[in-house]
């Protein structure tokens, strides 16, 4: 018998929600969620056995997991950190992880809390977005987890062995550099086309018609929540702002090899970015 | 009985043989390709029929398709044009269309040249990338097809809807300035997109680990081919120039108001790129 809390029934609260369920790993599973259209949407599409308020659910569950952007989730930790008993483990699922540790560092309880990062998602956000399997065969991060127990950390382990996760394990500071470079930088660019096309290309149909498959994906991730994605940014400055300051350097390298008509530069420079083949299959 | 000449056994060129073949339009087809190793590849996967040199297709063939980088086809056009009798039709699939319909402006024979570009294709290239459906359901653009002779319009046209793709008709600038936006770009930030990450993160292994679906999908045109993307950027050097401009404008808005925290414009940016959802399922 193990209960879970969730808090922030959106795509990645959802999606665990409903795979510890499914896969024996909770026993039951509550949420909480502040929008009452999600919060009914989540009940409706069965992600959630019960829709409960905070204090129902800090109580009640074994394990809470924080679900929700991570501006509210630095908040949130340290009031739910002092209220657990001996017991209970609370979690984060944030995208961005030097803040959220920060703010717990010097707390008493901080041996039960484990920050980790599975990193899984889709571009749509929301109870609606959810999907069993999201998170198979992906990585899950955790940070700074030589400051939580070690039964803490193995019990949060065994949870994610239950979505097919692969265990990573790194200090915060570096956790934000990395993800940086792999995650935020590409919505970034992302967002950025869109308002690029979208201030150009006032014939949607055109848009539409002509769009390949090169463009759709390249575009997608433009559909990112400004929930999330806001406090994101913010909260990993200085990383996101040292690399888009390279990306603009790397665009510009190629904007003058065009400009000049430079054939062999862009070739160069194509040749380059080709090397990520080797990485990325 | 109709034999088809394709010129260049690439991932287009190649899939279109492989599809004219299988689905009845071609009763024979005849390959083209000056690298003998993408050459014994085509025959051996069976993308044509027989691999020949340039004369004997252009002398054979009953429609001929020059599927080479464009920088080439400009050239090559106007010499198979010279070339062909009264009752075949010479079509090209190339990205950009201003030069080759330019270089084919005034040719006694510009009634039997066709200028289609199938919005289709992969990050990969060469016979080995070809593959079967590759255009089901894709836009084909028709570029100033008032140039050519309607019946050859026509027997084009039924090609192309052999491989189930929509036509749409434009003119070549049209063309050029459209593709700019919605396939070049997205190109482009790719590119600079990998030419960032590979700059950076020295550690391989640890982008492999993070990268999570969403970089994977901005990046993976990065793979594209320098032979392939060379002569496009420099083709429709203005237009992409342009995009390029107003992209990296964009860019910039966006990073100024990460460096000052500027949560309302950032929330203000990225709700606006949002309405690419409006657009683009």
């Amino acid at each position: 018998m193990r209960t879970v809390g969730v808090i922030g029934l959106g795509l990645i609260g959802g999606s665990l929600a409903l795979d510890l369920r499914r896969r024996g790993f909770a026993s039951r599973t509550l949420g909480v969620e502040k929008d009452s259209v999600a919060a009914q949407a989540a009940l409706t599409i069965g992600l959630v056995d019960e829709v409960t308020d905070l204090d129902t659910c800090v109580k009640k569950a074994d394990i809470i997991v924080l679900a929700v952007p991570v501006g509210a989730a630095v908040k949130l930790v340290t009031q739910i950190l002092d209220r657990i008993g001996d017991n209970q483990i609370v979690i984060d699922v944030c995208s961005t992880k030097e803040q959220i540790c920060r703010a717990t560092q010097y707390h008493p309880r901080r041996g039960q809390f484990v920050s980790t990062h599975p990193m899984a998602g889709t571009e749509y956000s929301g109870p609606w977005a959810a999907q069993p399997g999201l998170f198979d065969g992906r990585a899950c991060i955790f940070c700074d987890s030589e400051e939580s127990d070690p039964q803490a950390v193995r019990k949060i382990e065994e949870m994610y062995a239950v979505l097919n996760m692969r265990p990573l394990y790194m200090r915060a500071a570096q956790h934000d550099v990395h993800t940086a470079y792999v995650s935020h930088i590409s919505h970034v660019t992302s967002f950025a086309l869109a308002l690029t096309v979208l201030d150009k290309e006032k014939d949607e149909k055109h848009i539409f018609d002509l769009a390949s498959g090169g463009f759709s994906s390249t575009v997608r991730l433009a559909k990112s929540n400004a929930d999330m994605w806001v406090p994101i940014l913010t909260q990993n400055h200085d990383n996101v702002l040292h690399v888009m300051d390279t990306y603009i350097e790397k665009m510009k390298a190629f904007r003058d090899a065009v400009a000049t008509y430079d054939e062999d530069k862009i070739r160069e420079l194509i040749t380059e970015a080709n090397k990520i083949k080797k990485i990325l299959r």
